[in-house]
């Protein structure tokens, strides 16, 4: 891509979306022109972007005319009927829904874990960004593939937020409903969100007991990393449970890996420490960890809780193959908009990348 | 024990006491009398029992004097002092504290799990009950030994209630200065409760980087199970992660087993739909499943998410030694005041027992 590129971002008044023209402009993205679609039910709002009210177009047919790059921050179903139109008037699309992940003719990639795939993104190229929950794991676990990740146990703590901004509120307006005595009212998920934890709300395969969110692990993990795992053999295995709980925006994972050959801890805290988007917060004396509310609003995922899984064998020396972490991670940034950021800048060569982190 | 017992109840006024005297009075638990007892502090406060207000006394040396059992219901330090004027007097006591679980000398038990340890107990003996997240885990894995349990990595979802009333009560009080957009104040809890997700507050053993929660799943399982462990032979390896959630009162966890020996799912959902004191709860279809908010105030742990975890092998025919649970239990009743008080039916050999489950 020559020059600065034009821009859109679709469901630009959604929960990732909006995060997303948060992060352009904080990281002071390049670009020519910037277009800002959504449904016909948000078209005409406004919003603020680099200190300008704009208007919210509705996304249509013609939407993608002039358009180099397009963030789609929709669901699949928007995905699937407006990327090819995206891609047809040849704009690179970077997708953050599920429609394309597994599709050959797609990207799937996290700059952190196989940048080398977006080399050489052509215009009508479709770019997926992974899973959130993926992100966050592979993220955290990028620096640890030098001692080989043969198996990982991972069980979830999951923000409201991942599906989207009708549920953040309905786990507010529920939790005030609580608190004043009154019924808490399931509309987005089925179970209550307030004071409670529950069973991910996609849909399970009846014949393997998995919901599409622990499903998504193995695939797009196998697919980042490069890996067949076809016919059973290579391949990295992951045994996911996926869980809700009453956070606004921060995805924690409790993860517990068998390493391909016994290291030791210091091994393991240096390699966590140099990584790339990596916070090691881990005090034990303090019981300061990674906590959804310390990631919230950050770029990096916070790792912690690094320990040894024992129950896996200790060698004479202490070096051992099963280690356990503790990861937190704003969903609506690494695990989304700030990971589709940072693809664009990829593709368009961003040498100098503004830190938008907190800290 | 012959004839009616006098009963004591220390601790009436806290989180755990409330319960007992709540359980107690819902089963009719026979009795002589009862005698409610607290520190200085809520010493007089009127608590209601079996339709009538009680006043209660403060805890002295002489509080136990003519009790034949008694139930306390308050933290290790309380326990430490009191428990021996308690025995000296020749009560039995049941002790939901963590002071004597490792004393050889006092019994751990749940009744689901090692009853044959309750035969014989005499006067002035101490019954120790396990820890809440323990006992959660083994009543819902208890019809799964007749397979052998090998290893479980477990990763906790845990309710306020846990840390008490007071723990309860400050999760109520910052979610609502959260809501109303004031800072949320930690006071029992180091970090913020509210919305958000953390590491078990218990203290972190620097070596090897568990903190206490976490080490009693292995030391009382193993000595419940009457496993030595010791040498490492022999002994269930247990690989934990326990964290805080925003949820009153039901403590959940996700559970990874490895058994002795590949069983097919038919016979793992058998084991468990016929289990002592576990309700299955596991629609795939509409997605229901075990929840803390389920689970509050009931009398079974509720068991779901039953499927072969397919990365520890399958043999043809879809046997499998990897299965995952999510389980869910109230932490006050079956992780605390319900199995003390079925412990206490045990000894005085109470046959028909009252169910208070709501189902």
């Amino acid at each position: 891509m020559e020059g600065m590129p034009s821009i859109a971002v679709v469901g630009a008044t959604g929960a990732v979306g909006r995060e997303c023209l948060s992060i352009l402009e904080a990281r002071r993205f390049p670009h020519r022109s910037i277009r800002l679609l959504a449904s016909a039910r948000s078209a005409g709002a406004r919003v603020r972007f680099a200190g300008e009210e704009r208007a919210v177009e509705e996304l249509g047919p013609r939407s993608f005319e002039g358009i180099d790059l397009a963030f789609f921050a929709a669901g699949a179903g928007v995905a699937r009927e407006f990327v090819p139109r995206a891609t047809a008037a040849g704009s690179i699309v970077i997708d953050k829904s599920s429609a394309f992940r597994a599709d050959p003719w797609a990207v799937l990639a996290i700059p952190e874990v196989n940048r080398a795939a977006l080399r050489g993104v052509a215009r009508g190229s479709v770019v997926a960004v992974p899973n959130c929950s993926t992100i966050i794991l592979l993220v955290a676990i990028e620096p640890l593939r030098r001692f080989g990740v043969e198996r990982v146990v991972v069980s979830t703590y999951q923000a409201a937020s991942g599906a989207g901004a009708q549920a953040m509120q309905e786990l507010e307006d529920q939790t005030r409903d609580v608190l004043a005595g009154r019924p808490a009212t399931p509309r987005v998920f089925a179970e209550p969100c307030a004071f409670n934890v529950f069973s991910h709300d996609s849909a399970i395969d009846p014949a393997t007991g998995l919901n599409a969110e622990e499903a998504k692990f193995t695939s797009e993990t196998r697919r980042l990393w490069g890996e067949s795992g076809e016919g059973g053999g290579g391949g990295v295995r992951i045994n996911a449970t996926c869980v809700r709980v009453p956070v606004m925006r921060g995805h924690s994972e409790s993860v517990c890996l068998t390493l391909g050959r016994a290291v030791r801890e210091v091994e393991v805290r240096a390699a966590l420490t140099a990584g790339e988007s990596i916070e090691v917060v881990d005090e034990r004396g303090g019981n300061r960890f990674p906590t959804p509310l310390r990631a919230s609003g950050g770029d990096q995922v916070l790792v912690g809780r690094i320990r040894a899984d024992v129950t896996q064998g200790v060698e004479p020396g202490g070096a051992c193959r099963g280690w356990n972490l503790f990861v937190s991670g704003d969903q609506l940034r690494l695990g989304a908009a700030l990971t589709a950021v940072k693809i664009a800048e990829e593709l368009v060569g961003v040498e100098s990348k503004q830190s938008t982190n907190r800290t």
